[in-house]
């Protein structure tokens, strides 16, 4: 019995990028749906419970992609309301790639020991990544705060956070280099979240502080949130700091898709989103 | 060879059911395509004609589906129009499950003893699924009579069941339960196809009924077309009778859509329309 | 690791002739995408550059489709644009058959002996088959005249066949059997391009013309370009002469569609336009 994938996407091209992780993490068959919106996710959901029986079951499972996050989630949330007790396939979300991007991302982060109690920054944190990175090192007993040009989008976030998460982050306005500068003092780990171009912390202001342990940009566009750090770098080490570019934290991000993908092949009733997607970088 | 299918769906996405059991029907690589209107037709069977000779030609097949039975139909005969001699490839139209389901349905009914010149009666028979049960139980030489709320329409029914099989099955208008009782007088197998909620014979009159001895019913979403019979009844005996739910017969249209797909690539020149699946049904 | 071709194609539906040859050509997933504008082929064809690396890269390629071949050739540029440095995937471009056809047809030409210094004439050639034939026989040294019915359409044609391959092509027009039989005077080899249902050449006229040796069409649909030639001819000699009909031509140019998707995947770096395919033709 073929392993097959239904990948729903959003947008009106299926992503291609989700498509070859698929079939690399060693799926037979694709079904591709572009365009896909939460309300025809019933339906097409349908498809999988109705066509395999009992164990067969685990054999069907659902992708579900697209560049619009929040419609990803409103999809993922439909297709579990679409199931029959025990008739249901596994699903996994990774909108835009938020889920792994964020979860490698993190598991970088804390590659360098524990940061329970440790002050931890997610700078330009309101995007998909921001979100979820801020809340799984939340749920790791970091103490963490979350920036963003204006206060009132960073309390939003983390209102948002707590109420998907439980757990608290505390909000913070950031614009300037002083700004950045001022939270950045006595932070241990710093995640740069913002949009292709936007430089957050320089080269002096990293270099000088003498907290800062690991710093991890997922910005792959130059210039890089954070000023010298090469996009390839994968946990470098300068002058006592480990230091990641987008490609560094790229390279498990695949792995890790990849291998949450062949998960949902394991059982029909997984349902992998940030938390499920972390625990399972975990065991990489 | 790859053994490749080409689905045609009239709806905006490709049916996920036909497609699945496609793989699970043994095929290799399936080329889906939705929102095809009749129009269409020509080119996409013309990819699968000019790309493969001779022998070669029966690894390639259509599947015709999509929930507009009607327009499965036009694209039906547009792919039988496009064939030049023996340059053809096999087809199968299934439109909303109309074959599979009617057949499924007639083969059950069938399984409890001839119904050659006995009474049988399809309520609210007028969709694409009682159209075909009909026919084919008239083609059986049962005796069968086609209810719909208003006698025109019970009679347009009929008259397009004379002109596309050839047989006659009786027009009759029921509405009311007297009228459904009525009906029912002598006849030895019924079947319901009404709409989702519709119950047309009630529990004490289909037991009352000492000439009834099969009764199948095809909707799955309670309150079912024939009171106390169970979804998932595949035979069920209930007071000397045979009870059959909609699932109880899906089990079956399963395995037998995937029979007709697999047959599909036995040679090049199959047209698997109502009568040729009930017929395949038989083999089962 | 799975050999994936994404198929991208400027018709709503992406082809299914160039689906199926591709599997024929043995690759072991596709990823169909219609209705593709140049606009949209950077994020596609990013999604195969950043999914594989290094060697495997070459199990990832593109083919690039559709009836309107100039948005083909926008598409393959915006893929090769979208390349960075050796990050990139194999491609192929025969929009509506453009290149296969062309080649297919100048290889048959050029069977009977070489062309270099002969009077070659594409009549009717302004489409993207004749420009192309045009182009390789005037680059394999022969004297290559071009038609239409106006001069100017003639000379726009081939003001672009020298931009876009460096020869030089004459423009002549010709609309009348007699306009034809005086272009024909001292030509070696014909090929003729026209719309279906126009003839260029009658029977009368090849038949008296001493210096033709070779003559060929692509149009498959009666009356074909030259009276007399059968769609299915493949070198019928008639009076000394060498003819070739549309479905003649076509069996090699499907055996050189399959042989150049096959050979995508042996390299990651070959983009297969007119010259190329033409090369792998030369070794068929």
């Amino acid at each position: 019995m073929k392993k097959i994938l239904l990948q729903l996407d959003n947008d009106k091209f299926a992503s291609v990028f989700d498509a070859v992780t698929a079939y690399d993490a060693g799926i037979d068959s694709l079904l591709q749906y572009g365009g896909v919106q939460p309300e025809d996710v019933r339906n097409l959901i349908y498809g999988e419970m109705f066509t395999r029986g009992g164990e067969d079951l685990k054999n069907s499972a659902a992708f579900i992609g697209g560049s619009n996050v929040e419609a990803g989630e409103a999809m993922l949330k439909a297709a579990k309301d679409s199931f029959f007790g025990p008739v249901r396939v596994s699903l996994m979300m990774d909108a835009n790639g938020c889920n792994t991007t964020a979860t490698a991302a993190v598991a970088k982060m804390l590659a360098h020991g524990d940061l329970s109690g440790k002050k931890v920054a997610i700078l330009a944190g309101t995007g998909p990544v921001g979100l979820r990175a801020a809340a799984l090192l939340a749920k790791e007993g970091a103490d963490v705060v979350l920036t963003s040009r204006g206060l009132e989008k960073a309390e939003k976030a983390c209102a948002s956070i707590e109420e998907r998460f439980g757990v608290k982050v505390a909000p913070q306005a950031a614009a300037t280099p002083e700004d950045y500068n001022a939270v950045l003092q006595g932070v241990t780990a710093v995640l740069t979240c913002g949009a292709a171009g936007v430089q957050c912390v320089s080269e002096e202001m990293w270099k000088a502080n003498d907290s800062l342990k690991v710093l991890a940009d997922v910005n792959a566009v130059p210039p890089v949130g954070i000023e010298g750090v090469k996009s390839h770098w994968n946990g470098k080490e300068v002058e006592g700091k480990f230091l990641y570019g987008a490609l560094g934290i790229g390279g498990f991000k695949m792995k890790l898709h990849r291998a949450c993908v062949a998960k949902l092949f394991e059982q029909n009733d997984l349902v992998l989103d940030a938390e499920e997607i972390f625990g399972i970088a975990k065991t990489l």
